[in-house]
């Protein structure tokens, strides 16, 4: 289904788990990755199947970013445009994307690689994993990755990183609230296969409804997001889901999912 | 003053505190407890004598949330439009209550008990305390807890809650700013108590002005912010206990507060 | 250039080092104060020489907030009113400056002292640095440094500080983003001057561009902020800095800044 040169996808037990596959460019954003990467997004928005996202990277390290040879070598404004434009619909593409995502962190993480991480609804890092945000030291200051690392992580963090360009390292990472465990870089893929595993064990519906409130109401006033969440909530009561999922509490049986 | 089949309220030294009284539930929130809870928090805010507001509960542990034999028995539209308004109203009436309120929190506090949690000005956590959003379990995802503990802590830590429904234990609600102290159970009740009297002995008034003036302003942009706020200290400038304060502390006495 | 009595500045390599110079009063921020800063700062935004401010205390501490003997003394509301605006538009000056500041933190920062602290971009305490926000223990609550606290820290951190009106020590202020860095107090300056020197090594114009676009999209909705940043980047992208930075970059040399 997907561009195998630039991104491969495996599915396994209810997660899609998608590998950029630019290993020689430290699987740098190209426009043409980016865009493999949204349509397949697309496409898992859709599949039912699907209740867990994971996106890692192949080779020494997780995203690094745009692919400075490509842009510098187009010049061109209506270029550029199109570079930052499409990578801001890639990270809202995954914030309103209807089932979880987890980013899998190993080695860097930067720029847009590190937005890709803060974007993401979950982040489990390696040891190895480190982070960046360094366009300032190129002149070209990290403004859209810190639309996402300024939602992620309190603001003097967010500064330190965007006005010094250096990396952090995966315990800082943590500390920061950036990612939600660290580990060692040989227990990574169990430790995400279980968050994933998780995940994807409950209702399709249930996630979907959840995550997309999330980040509306977090928009909203307090008063305003109680009355939208309330209403989500009568509306989550409602399906067949959410009624199975209490009656089975209450008999001490495990839930039939019919929107798994 | 209240059921006290629901509900115990015992004043203190200016603190009222609120134990709920349901143990043999988990003292999960039924509509009747929730009514209670309301009732009584309204009647504080017209008590001059109180400076102060805890939560607690009584038996294992804090709160498990909604009552959710009564909420499948319902099985009605209405009903859970009623009980998700009157628990959205509940919590909103702990950020808009003239004085602070502490949760003081030992055993499981769960779904709409870690709502009231993250709904609290501050919480302190016993050793034994545990936290979780566990809605997504049964199928219902915990979206009106949400609303506080996206506002309480950093989204990826919410999000893992939310996701996974999984316990979070005491330290781990520590480092993540849930609550605001973590003692042995032993230690739980006297750290409480000398908080709530630290709190109880400023100036009602001023605890009224300042914790009004906290929700207010940090849903304002800073520029807004700063107008309001500025207008707010001249008001408070301007009262009693602002120049008797102000007095006492320059002539190296006691205050005495007008409004305490 | 500026009132040597209230405040002094050193410029080197770059960055703009102010001291408050008030000692006997803790630095404490009189109306005179407050005013020779704010001029200063207006000074710097457009001092091409300047890509970093440092601001610091002399003597035992950093700054102790309003100057109230001259605030209790004046007994009027016009005053009152002149004083908290005056003290509101310098911390908006901190975050509109075109370049970053630093709080260089040692010993005391209460009041509007712990609100310069958190308004700047970053900050690093010595280990002797104690942080409060007291106002509530004289009748006057920190309104206006909670609009700063409350948008650096988590807001049961904030509500603690400001309900209780305590200390809080340099470890646990640290813990709470409140700073970025601890150091011993003999290692204070270095540090310091290392991190400046990291951000003056940066394009003046590349700060200014991120800096101003952090504040801004921070207020906005995801949706507006990726638009706001997405154009913000293609500006920053056609400017020579970049096109510099980028070019250095691919060619492994050592980037020539046209806007220091």
């Amino acid at each position: 289904m997907s561009d195998t040169t630039l991104l491969e996808r495996q599915d396994r037990a209810g997660t899609a788990t998608l590998t950029l596959t630019r290993p020689d460019a430290y699987n740098s954003l190209s426009l043409e990755l980016m865009q493999a990467l949204h349509a397949e997004l697309d496409r898992i928005a859709s599949d039912q199947d699907v209740r867990c996202v994971v996106i890692r990277g192949s080779g020494k390290g997780f995203c690094a970013g745009h692919d400075l040879k490509q842009m510098l070598g187009a010049g061109e404004e209506d270029f550029y445009r199109c570079t930052f434009d499409t990578c801001s619909r890639l990270m809202q593409r995954v914030v309103s994307l209807p089932v979880p995502v987890i980013a899998q962190v190993h080695g860097v993480a930067t720029a847009a690689g590190c937005q890709l991480v803060a974007s993401a609804d979950l982040a489990v890092a390696a040891d190895t994993a480190r982070f960046a945000t360094p366009g300032v030291n190129i002149g070209l200051f990290c403004s859209t990755p810190m639309v996402a690392l300024s939602r992620a992580i309190q603001p003097k963090h967010a500064m330190e990183m965007l006005l010094t360009g250096r990396l952090v390292g995966a315990e800082r990472a943590y500390e920061m609230g950036l990612v939600n465990r660290l580990v060692p870089e040989s227990e990574l893929e169990s430790t995400v296969d279980e968050l994933a595993d998780t995940i994807a064990s409950k209702s399709r519906k249930t996630l979907q409804i959840g995550k997309q409130a999330f980040y509306r109401q977090r928009e909203m006033s307090l008063a305003d997001a109680y009355d939208h969440c309330s209403e989500v909530m009568v509306g989550n009561m409602l399906t067949e889901d959410a009624q199975e999922g209490i009656d089975a509490f209450i008999h001490k049986r495990k839930p039939e999912w019919k929107h798994r």
